[in-house]
């Protein structure tokens, strides 16, 4: 375990229509205009809207909205996002959706400090220093930017799929409802699952030595959500399993499971950015046809830990026979097939001539990763793994 | 689970000479003058107090002094310390020590903001609604108090061991550094394990159903406290598993695993804490004599959960046998024999006419419980089956 600084202020409100406390908090944070972000049509299908503007509007809440947020989320609505929220003199920015809604309210609130091009957050050219106050009902557990400074945005003009992360961006309150969940479509639920449990494996597989307590909380996260991941599929109206996903899709990304770790390794996660900026495959998907590949690349490095996952995570005996880094690689491979994931790049329609312009893509922001210094020769491996 | 706010400000400085950035926190944080309150000659004896002064003057920080808090902290030295604060117009508190320092720190806090008797707050006939800054530097990990609002106090004119929680006490920031622990007596170090595990036991028998992730991390954070605890007897020096205790006994009591529940069961604590204020006994040994008895005490309504606990901590095969609830108690109490704890009333020289005294002191506050509604008649039949 090495030194850490842990902190994380933002307060969750979780269980079955928490969110009917939010314009009491607007009102109790002196917040009566508010920029609300949202996707397409799944907030009014399952009459969130409705309910939300009605409960705004008797509160005195004026809601100015920008909609239209996609998956793998486009900086241009984050650019349209920020002038309507100048343009009208809001004083806070409600977010309604998934881990791409959020991340865009992230981008605004970040680029509203900044007056040159907000694209310079993303490339690192300026720090993120403030933020606005950030409100967040969420409708997808996947991502963990409930109860985190990240977002992920992508530049569409240049296909760059790139983050800014900063305490200046934790949300302020984050509504967690398990039960709006219900009515997913099952890939929805699946890719939710498959980026929580990659949120966790980046930080188990960080090469720190002594971290028994981490490790421990890891598998309990991952056994958690593999498990509700499996009912869900069949029952996607089984609350518990809802919220037990939901919550372990958060704790797998608000900042406990790095406490002494170096940071976890997040190769897997760079990789599968340039594989959604190029093909804009769904981020859970692509996690499930990346990692995989890249435990496979790094399992001289990592073979005990391997060997741990395999018998803690899927109950494999190891047994005495030295360490077997494929058992493990396997098992979680069968996993994600038996849950219906590709795990294989040209599962998803990608020719193999398209695997240069991903590494070098990727490839922009090495070196990187905590196992590897990964760079373009390490990443383009990762890739030829990952094909068949 | 259930439905559930979660919010914890606290920042935790973590890991070797942490608390070497106190004064630049106290200068960002605008402080120049502070109360310091320790214990006896702890601190003195490993070094801490002459660093910290000369940090402390070094940055131009005023610092007053009060000493003496000890374990089963006592009312008189809170008031006392809260007339100095006054007197000499402090803007903080600095707590350097465990967790009887750092309540008597938070009931300074809380009775800064009360003009009434300073123990109507632990008799809950005034909130409390305002504190402090209070910032902390742990030298015993065992009581969590380093990222909570509780405070445990003991009135010696009545005898009463009462509490006080609320959000308005929880540290600013607190500093663990896990070196500090290393010339602690093995009996603290033991104690604090105890202390530790019983936290998470407070939680973990809790009969909500469906807390599957809370559960798994339960059991996670108290294998590792377990071995660390073994490990420490033998090797008090070995950084790595103080470390995991460390952590392990702040996220035992920082809110993470009262997340669903229904507040955790805590009537080993309400009916230890009558012990201790009776008998003066350490908590943790207080704890292990309790704990089990009260688990007896609750079998038939925590059969499962039992079940579950000697498996998965102590690797019991439980088999196809029905539930067996003895096997969980019995490996506890063989644990708690096997480090040195007393697990019999009897052998902390309590008489068994005392009995009746210390089931009327816990009877004060029922009733209590989240398993039973605990009334005197409950508590006395613990205390039996607790005392030989």
């Amino acid at each position: 375990m090495r030194n850490f600084t842990f902190q994380n202020e933002t307060k969750i409100e979780f269980g079955k229509e928490s969110y009917k406390k939010l314009p009491e908090q607007f009102k109790k944070d002196g917040i009566d205009k508010i920029l609300m972000v949202y996707g397409r049509n799944s907030i009014k299908k399952i009459g969130l809207y409705d309910t939300l503007i009605k409960d705004l509007k008797d509160a005195g809440i004026e809601v100015i909205e920008i909609s239209g947020v996609q998956p793998n989320p486009r900086l241009s609505l984050v650019k349209e996002g920020l002038e309507k929220f100048k343009n009208e003199k809001c004083q806070a920015i409600l977010a309604v959706g998934g881990g791409s809604v959020i991340d865009t309210s992230k981008a605004i609130s970040a680029g509203y400090f900044y007056d040159g091009d907000i694209w310079d957050l993303f490339a690192k050219k300026a720090p993120v220093k403030e933020g606005l106050p950030i409100y967040t009902i969420l409708t997808l557990s996947a991502t963990g930017s409930e109860m985190n400074g990240n977002a992920v945005i992508t530049n569409e003009k240049t296909n760059q799929k790139w983050d800014i992360s900063s305490k200046a961006l934790f949300p302020v309150v984050s509504y967690i409802p398990p039960e709006l969940q219900f009515s997913l479509p099952k890939s929805q639920t699946i890719n939710g699952g498959v980026d929580a449990i990659s949120h966790v494996m980046e930080f188990y597989f960080d090469t720190t030595p002594r971290t028994e307590i981490q490790d421990a909380l890891a598998e309990g996260i991952i056994k958690t959500v593999i498990k509700a991941t499996e009912t869900l599929i069949e029952d996607p109206e089984d609350y518990q399993c809802r919220a037990a996903l939901a919550w372990g899709a958060t704790l797998a990304l608000n900042g406990l499971l790095a406490t002494g770790k170096q940071g976890g390794d997040w190769s897997s996660h760079m990789i599968e950015h340039a594989l959604s900026a190029k093909t804009d495959v769904a981020h859970g998907k692509g996690l499930a046809i990346v990692f995989p590949a890249f435990l496979e690349f790094s399992k001289s490095k990592i073979m005990e830990k391997l060997d741990r996952f395999a018998e803690k995570i899927f109950g494999i005996d190891t047994g005495n026979k030295g360490y077997d880094s494929d058992l493990a690689i396997k098992a979680l491979k069968d996993w994600y097939r038996k849950i219906g994931q590709p795990v294989k790049l040209n599962q998803i329609g990608v020719e193999e001539n398209q695997i240069e312009e991903i590494a070098e893509n990727a490839a922009q922001i090495s070196p990187f990763g905590q196992i590897h210094n990964m760079n373009k020769k390490e990443i383009l491996e990762v890739l030829k793994i990952s094909y068949k």
